[in-house]
């Protein structure tokens, strides 16, 4: 594990400025990270329900900080490919929780899965896969 | 073709109350669809690049417009998948464009395809399929 | 449950005639399925290595299982969308096992994923995730 | 265009010895290819339609021509990641011909579409799209 929760914390807010828009870590280990979204109103769509873009950004953040904690701060990592599948209709109201393993980290590409939560129920309400292209280290970087 | 652009542009503006947020329709056929994003401070990603949530709700509500201009305002059809290859950096500074064509149009299924693009570029910046479920029709509609 | 393990293994010989081609049932829960494709000639590329429609046509069926032993023996059941991830060189000679789990049953739609293992290596050598469309239920079925 | 008709030819026969189990090459234009699956007993489900895999294997072969059509004769380009649609119902009987585009031909990926048609019919039975995983270039090679 390159990256501590405490440094993974600081690299998502120096990186994603909007802060709360992409989510807060709740947890991390190596090639594994658990994020939440605070559902405000502009995630929702008409009706109450979070967007699926919202969604979508808490995956992708996700998966880079379960990518990160792997291959340490690498901010150019950039995602070529999200395949995601909406399961079921996120509960009015709540946080989306995103959980997050790697699948594979190469040292070119790095892939995972991503399962997505409304908070306090057990069944996901959306489930993502993920690639990431990973820029050749430079001398002393990431082995 | 189930809707003219003026029926769509309100439609999507009753059912997008965010309005800018998710784009603007440039143009409008039978199954087909072209949006446009005006790129503001919300899409952009450190380095002034459009963020992939922002070129993912475009993708979704274009492909959303092609379909519905097919089998008419049907508010309740849902993504179901959705998988993007993100292929080039977008222009910074470019508003982004996306261009849908239906793949299929069934009873219960619609699949579409979108290539995105940085206004005034010809290569793609990235490009989209997705899966919607349409609701079962009540008696007359969308026969 | 709606299905044994014997009932599934007769149902895939009767619908899957070709038989090894597609695999053989090593275990079955609700909404689980384990297959392994023993793996000949047929399946190979220069190198020896397992092909990659070798591969699809083995998630396909086991994803396949893992959805009839939740509904039923539905033949009609038909796969929409499959997503996969190449993640590692299958070892040379070594069978495929695929474990499969849905992620939803719903009344029109199943969504499933299967991690696809080189026998005996821990580490997946690639991961789908996949839809079936379900047909209706006549009267009596799979309510 | 870095290979011709002829030399695209025998590079596959050359790398699928399986011959005409993959298909038979029709046309090639720079990062463009058509090929045809003469369609056997092997690649029929029940009912006597053309199986998912053997339109994901035609899919796949076809794209890599497209790919090598730009690169050149790569062999060691490999899928990292495929997602297809099933549209419409092959036509019992028919060949499947398979057109492919790529989206992009950068230094260490490539991105392709391609869509599937039973011969002799105007709407898609499959669509697809395709990631590929270009290894570094030896010195004298597809600069």
């Amino acid at each position: 594990m390159k990256m501590t929760f405490e440094d993974m914390q600081q690299f998502l807010q120096e990186h994603f400025p909007q802060g709360a828009q992409y989510g807060e870590l709740l947890e991390l280990a190596d090639a594994q990270a658990t994020m939440r979204l605070p559902v405000g109103d502009q995630h929702l769509r008409p009706g109450g329900t979070v967007s699926g873009p919202a969604m979508m950004g808490l995956a992708d953040v996700t998966v880079y900080a379960a990518l990160l904690s792997r291959i340490g701060p690498v901010a150019l990592a950039v995602t070529t490919n999200l395949n995601i599948n909406f399961l079921r209709k996120p509960r009015s109201g709540a946080d989306i929780i995103a959980r997050a393993t790697m699948l594979k980290v190469g040292k070119s590409l790095g892939v995972g899965e991503v399962s997505i939560f409304s908070d306090g129920d057990p069944e996901p309400v959306a489930h993502a896969t993920m690639t990431y292209a990973i820029p050749p280290a430079k001398q002393g970087e990431h082995k």
